[in-house]
């Protein structure tokens, strides 16, 4: 970017709206609980935060939707709060090479889990919150609030009850960790807390603002605060590069090229560390479970501002 | 053994008591729960009963123990008179090549246990059950005492309860049932009927009793009833030869060569088909989890009566 | 059997030709080489010999076909006549619970092959020959002869070239048990003899007739001859029985209940201990790659004569 | 790096090199050939080549060593000028989660390697040039050569032949690959081209050099020549932070944070793209098998320079 003129992100985000339209169709809205299956297919937002103040947002950029995995950012910030680099020892660093739910290498592990982003890892690091605060959602809304700057996020209790009711993978997964001593607090508290961060309703502008101290040394450039340290922003965005993207990870980086997380609320934020976060949002997911439009989405930014971190 | 005079099992069993003495002290008694730790190493007991009604024992064959995975053997005879060959849409004949309570191969084949003796197969059972009246572990408890002509047969609570306090590794088995579907009961419903049913104590004469009609074509000598048809027994049979002592079960018919069920409470019961049905009882384990004494006493009794199935 | 009568084995082969008429066309003709692919997929034979001497046939039972992996049974014979127990140092005697040709357990064993009809098994048998003999071919039909009691038996050259044109896989393997130092001869070496034992064709009567020292504790009943021990006739059938048929080994003990080895040529021989060996042919295989009709006929052999080992 | 004064590299490197000496003996060299054990595990060398020309070195930075693996990302630019996309037909894009060599997800894909930096994956590469070359080594020598303004670097044959004689494991994988159709050539000529290819000796300038239109769009700086396009450089770069370290991708890139590769003669070659590229050499290796003080200096680097891709 040195002596490259700055991108027009408000032009470029109104042709890649324009540019995507013939990718909606080709994907499948997630619809394990009902809640989430009711979305329109059809929504598609995206918000651009820079470090230098900037905003811009274009389509359904300011509507809520359900983070699903994009709060396991978040849950790491917290957990990374309070151990340092001691959560390692309870969850690793590398991408797993398998599916996101994946038990097969857990178990050959012995219950240590490969990264923080797989369901496994999550779980884990909800654990780490869960069982050193009585109130960790507190925690956790408190954190993303101050982040976006905006108060009024909330968990979507129905959503939260439906993950819960049909949550039996993600419960053989706790019970698979508790049985190999890598949870420490209650089965069912670590599930029950797992499954309402992931039913937080965020908009494109809220995930992209609270992601951008990690474009950003860790500083929040609407205040200058320091939200982390430089340092935790760099490993944690080399964490969403190798692992944010599930085993869809590979062919992300090289399409795309951007740190990232998704959701299976059809959500994607990423990272242009020194310049910008971002946030798309199209239901639709491609059969690894992220986001079919939101990727092209971003393919799009990223190649048309020369943005990629490579 | 047409034509061969009939063995002096009596004397027999008191060799094998001899003969298995250097045995003892080369393995370990489950210790996952308290109420299993507290039992004595050096217990040792054998009954052998006869298709024509003789009864043999030795040792501390009438001491009842906690029969644990045996009791899959009694849960699969209640649910093959429910569903008959129903039962294998939801559970395989095949060995698993990999520990009874591995993952592993149940995510690689979505929910479908390779067999009934494995701890995921069994819950599948103990479903079956569980899920078709309204008292499972009664009717299992009649079953069982009408085959072993032993009304006082009871479960040790305290053990049930143990398990359940620790039963992390099932309860991620059952909820990943759960998750495809492969179980139609309550997860909880499920895994407690399945702990009280590991939590049965019998004694070896019980067991062997038990488990004459295997080697009887289905007929209790005693009685002269048909509990099961000939076919059941000779399909369980081939089970217990290909799936009974997990993945011993090679190495196990290669010495043995009886179809057999192990439990990690130090029993084993074995089937010689138109002869005998024995049951041995030695706490301390092998690796795989199944009494090491235990086999060297069965190895010793089918070498020195060419009892053997092969 | 005791105290009951004979069966008619001529009627009984005579009735199951009959009744496995509709199983044909459900198959496929191995079709990996041409040489096999060009066999009719309507050939049937079958034969039987008892441990009194008694010998019936039917269809194509005298008509010789590629044994295959049939071929593995004989080679184990040699390799324990050289290596005694010491052979399960380089292979082990558990169902594997995978297909006949994977390289998964290998790798997580670290190249100690399942068992020793596997491929990665049979071929470290073939290099415990290979790697002791100058000429294992011939020590190998030698034997084979001798148990056959034909001295005409040939490989078929055309094959055994066509296997090894095609044989990648099987040189996977061997190259991965050398890396683990798990093949004492060269590999080519190996592989020459391996691909050659396979290509050896035997009829129905040839082959059962080989076996039938399984079935009568080593002799041969023509002799009188001792070709082996008692306890590796006893032992050999155990091996057969949880390991001869892959991974479809269980669901075979369950319809047919006895000790068998299958081949891709469509051939299955099974043992009756204390009673008959028996050999069916017809080319058409199930999914698994045992033969589907000759499948059907077992069954119906030990349905009909209640001869099962359970 | 806008507005901050350029590092002094040199003084860097020197810092560097004091600095990593108490890392020193805590690694292994490889020793599965010969010619690579005998290597001093004193050795320590660095070079800095930056995108405006200068040059760093430190140590034995311009002494040669066995590139080993680091060739495959030579080969891959090869086979991308033959192929293009049509590469991603015969391998993948997602880093394997597994060991370098291991052969289970390549059984579990049916032969389609995760990424081209596996040996699986390397080898289709290296099938995809000596598939369509005559001579695929000299191209491949010819373009070393070129990008490393070197005309003397060359094959070291007692390495190539040792490796020929060691290399079991790779003779697996590539007769695994042919089995499944995604070789071409024949089976010895890929085997010889790769060990051929790895047994390269060039020095940390050299491959500094060879690396730098990497970090700088795919331009010589040198000439001004355009290599390869801006976006194969992107996209190769996205393809060594994903998958160039083996399964210690993630570690890496959290310690480190750039995209590398390592080879197992010690070398590790890195570059940030828009500034430089770097290689460092020491031949001691960690348990994944990269340079145990490379990673470290290379952990030095970046943290000295805030020089991350993140």
């Amino acid at each position: 970017m040195i002596g490259v003129e700055k991108p027009d992100f408000q032009t470029i985000l109104e042709e890649i709206e324009r540019e995507t339209q013939a990718e909606f169709g080709k994907g499948k809205v997630a619809d394990y609980i009902p809640a989430l299956a009711r979305v329109s297919p059809r929504k598609f937002g995206m918000a651009i935060c820079g470090v230098d103040g900037g905003e811009w947002v274009c389509g359904d950029a300011k509507e809520a939707f359900s983070i699903q995995s994009i709060s396991k950012v978040f849950t790491l910030l917290l957990a990374l709060d309070r151990l340092g680099s001691g959560l390692w020892k309870r969850v690793g660093r590398e991408p797993s090479g398998s599916a996101f739910n994946s038990l097969v290498l857990l178990e050959a592990e012995n219950g240590y889990p490969r990264n923080p982003f797989i369901n496994a890892g999550a779980l884990v690091v909800t654990d780490c919150i869960a069982s050193h605060s009585v109130a960790p959602i507190r925690r956790l809304l408190t954190l993303i609030r101050k982040l976006s700057l905006n108060q009024t996020i909330v968990i979507d209790e129905e959503v939260a009850l439906s993950e819960e009711q049909h949550g039996f993978k993600n419960a053989a997964i706790a019970n698979f960790l508790k049985s190999h001593g890598n949870l420490n607090a209650d089965v069912g508290v670590v599930l029950n807390t797992y499954f309402r961060q992931c039913a937080i309703n965020m908009s494109c502008l809220d995930l992209a603002r609270a992601c951008l101290p990690f474009a950003n040394k860790g500083v929040m450039p609407s205040s200058g605060e320091v939200v982390f340290p430089a340092i935790r922003a760099r490993r944690v965005n080399s964490l969403l590069l190798t692992c944010g993207l599930y085993d869809g990870v590979g062919n992300f980086a090289f399409r795309v090229g951007i740190p990232a997380k998704s959701g299976v609320g059809g959500g994607i934020v990423g990272v242009v560390p020194g310049h910008l976060s971002v946030c798309v949002w199209s239901p639709e997911l491609d059969e690894l479970g992220n986001s079919l439009v939101g990727t092209a989405a971003l393919e799009l930014l990223t190649n048309k501002t020369s943005l990629s971190v490579f």
